[in-house]
């Protein structure tokens, strides 16, 4: 029984390695380390240098966007300012720019003759193929109201906010000053997983050069004041069509900063892209438009508004970006372990071959330390001849 | 030192292999082969089909959302259209339809009795106790307003906008309407790393098609146009119960495009849920509504306001998805070289074997070439001869 | 023919395996298994353990933030509630609330002189050089207007909204009640991957405890109601420069939910940080503001504004986090695999062999059985005999 157990505790602590045969020829040696060195440039080359991997990446990046528009536009012999056309007014990461409005003034609840010539009809009947028609501008109410003059036809009447919105005004002229204002975009990002916070200026531009700074790719690649006419430029836009029917423009942010390096590089990156470009090919839901109303109190207290459809450039901050760090512990851990792994493979091997082969008899018949003195890396063949 | 120098070197370029052994036996060859094509079939079939290992995979995708509602609904007798209750009005992807609104009329500045039971007093050290409470409707002066006939009791004062409002109105029926409105979801997409930018809906879909279909998770999945009952039955909540205390709604588009394909593959998968969920055990919060104020003049300039506590549902539009690409580089590259390396150990040993073996003595001790010959995948056992 | 196929068959079904040599020796025993007990421990320790490797990580997950500012503050002799200082009203994960504002009463839309030093003349020459100036309160029209008294210099005529806003009004006082207010955050996520949804604050909650909690890192990290004072505290910041100047927090809530162990345990953890830190050293741009206006009508029909220039401080909720589960799947498939394969190799070639051994010639010149059986784990070294 006890040298049973003993059996098994020697037969566990044994070790146990592969047979190797040493190939003393200088033509395969050759080929064998010039394989053996392709392979460690792929690696090295490759999967370190190239795929950075080994490094720790952090794509759930925290950013924050406050933008500011400056400029001053003529608008229906009016001058409109930031307050007047930026929408939402708190400088957002996704704001519109209204290029051109249909107003509708003095809007009271009641009814009324809805607009256009697909609501026109002869009698009462003719209307009630609209009844619960979203695309008017109220509730159909199934009645045709008749012209004072009787050359033309009636129209339908609906319920609502009247006058209905006559938004077949293509005499309208858009704000083409669009093109001169100016968009302000401060971006600071954080890379929670190393603690990293970066703004997309530098820290040493004063207010002056900000102020009077203009971006452009080349030139000025890190001004934070972006010029509408020149975002739309890159985007390849005509500027008359995307003021006349709204659109949607994506102001790109990358970061992609590798923080192994000094913190200066990790600077962004900006692109433009037309974000409806997908839905060009359909016919619908051109351009980019919205309704908004601004209300207004009679003086004996009836409520009444002043409806805008207005057809706005809106423009996404979209802030892109992943941080990389050399992984050290991964790499000297896993890495050196592997390779420790491996020294210790041989080289325990070695030594305790050389130990056991002086201490034991050296009669044994397939002893090959000869072979194993002259190779560096090889697995050591021996056997024990104690057993 | 020369030849020590040489002797390195020699040793050096050598190659080494484990030595194999080749088992002849039909059914321990057939099992074998047989655990070998397990394995086979298991990287193959579950690494690389199922689990897509190799591709690469773009998950920072950009994402830009339009949306824009239609329709009109009855509330305290009033037609509401989209400029009256869609927050905020730019088409945001988070935005709101209001169903319930409780409107407190001309509000000044100024004192006066706070509304509820909870602030009933008798005499102004009642009120001392609501100094400081956020919950009330303005700033508690802790003063109790006495009623003009004695018969009930006082009122703490507050300092605000005056009259309080008085949320207490369960009277108010909710826009019920809401159900038939519509939502239209413009939803475009790139994949910044392999620059492919997709929409929601086919580009070959017409206008007149867009306008008349409806979303149907069979009939229509690919419709744009998403009737608000539709959604809120996909969640499986009450419309009543949402119209009446709000809640939070989000409609997910998930896109996972395998890029090798054709890109039509591409294509948007909706589905909803309600986000308040988490919440509905919870007395506190249960629905969704927040607090606005529209802002008038009196003709001598003095400011007064309506306020409007609006019960809504919101809709939030998020986008999650990623993009993948078999990456063929890593491919070939890794693997191919894998394969080649392995092919090329077998194959370089095997010619440099025969070659070696012919050109040199074949009276080696150890030497197994035939067994070599017979072998087709074995690493090669031999030992030159001269040292 | 039909032999050289039965050859090619024949050599097919082998099996091969690396022979291996067993050393019996205690101290080299010892060290191999040391080596391979700290290689196991490394992996289980460090790439199981610490590194959760084999747990699949959702990183994409849903998130839905929902605000709720309350509180009141007095500025410019007023009471300003929800309705008045927080923007935009419908509680979005992105909210400013109002600290200072400075007010323009009655703009109409005109001409009139310009503000400040710096656009003082004394002919029309002098406000050529404002021409196209975004920074002025309108359009320079290149007009100097005299004054009436000719004791000091003119000013630039403008055209907008007049009369221009004078931004430099260091008396007014920022509302610095602000630092009672507080903010609730509901916020729920859902990892789609696991389908697994949580909400920020226990459903355990009642009602009274969220309305009477405040949170605080240690004694309440779970109560959804945050006081701005510790906010802006927990952030370092100075209360009076942020309410005078503007600024910008975030409200981080991170999940790292490992769905292994009870969904009770995933929880959030709030942090909060100042996201206009990188720009500390820029002079410009130091705090946070914004114009908006309010429009109203005179009895004639005239439009005509109050413009507002906003100071706020601009919270950020932003939601981070990542859900893994131990993947069974591959856990089980994959090492199990790679643990059978490996087990199987061994067994079969054990068992292959006695029965091999038992069934041919014993009298292979290289049967090392002994060996084997001796050994638990080795690749086993035999010849077949039959070739």
């Amino acid at each position: 029984m006890g040298s049973l157990m003993l059996g098994c505790v020697t037969n566990f602590f044994t070790y146990e390695t592969t047979k190797s045969v040493v190939v003393k020829s200088w033509s395969v040696g050759i080929i064998n380390r010039l394989v053996q060195l392709l392979i460690i440039i792929y690696f090295v080359g490759w999967v370190f240098i190239h795929e950075k991997a080994y490094q720790v990446t952090d794509t759930g990046i925290e950013s924050s966007v406050m933008t500011k528009v400056k400029g001053f536009g003529y608008h229906n012999d009016r001058v409109m300012d930031v307050a007047d056309y930026v929408f939402p007014q708190q400088g957002a990461d996704i704001f519109c720019i209204m290029t051109k409005l249909i107003v509708t003034e003095n809007q009271f609840q009641g009814k009324c003759e809805e607009f256009g010539e697909k609501f026109s009809c002869t009698t009462d009947k003719d209307c009630h193929k609209h009844f619960g028609n979203i695309l008017a501008n109220g509730v159909i109410t199934g009645v045709c109201i008749q012209p004072s003059n009787n050359t033309k036809n009636g129209q339908c009447e609906i319920e609502g906010w009247c006058p209905a919105e006559n938004d077949d005004q293509a005499k309208i002229r858009p704000m083409i000053d669009v093109n001169n204002f100016t968009i302000f975009i401060k971006n600071s990002i954080r890379f929670p997983l190393f603690n990293v916070t970066r703004g997309n200026f530098p820290t040493t531009m004063t207010a002056t050069e900000i102020r009077s700074c203009t971006y452009h790719p080349e030139t000025h690649p890190f001004c934070p004041i972006f010029r509408v006419g020149d975002v739309l430029n890159y985007t390849g836009q005509n500027v008359d069509a995307l003021a006349s029917q709204g659109g949607e423009i994506g102001i790109n942010i990358e970061w992609k900063c590798n923080l192994d390096l000094d913190i200066d590089y990790c600077v962004p990156k900006y692109s433009f892209t037309r974000l409806d470009a997908p839905f060009a090919k359909n016919a619908i839901s051109k351009g980019y438009n919205f309704r908004f109303a601004k209300y207004f109190k009679t003086e004996n207290g009836t409520d009444f508004r002043t409806l805008h459809k207005a057809f706005a450039i809106r423009f996404d901050v979209m802030v892109t970006g992943n941080g990389t760090v050399l992984c050290d512990i991964i790499l000297l851990n896993f890495l050196k372990g592997a390779e420790q792994y491996k020294a210790k493979k041989f080289e325990e091997v070695s030594e305790a071959q050389i130990e056991a082969s002086l201490a034991q008899s050296p009669g044994s018949q397939l002893s090959l330390k000869p072979c194993i003195k002259s190779s560096y890396d090889s697995g050591a063949i021996s056997l024990a001849t104690s057993y």
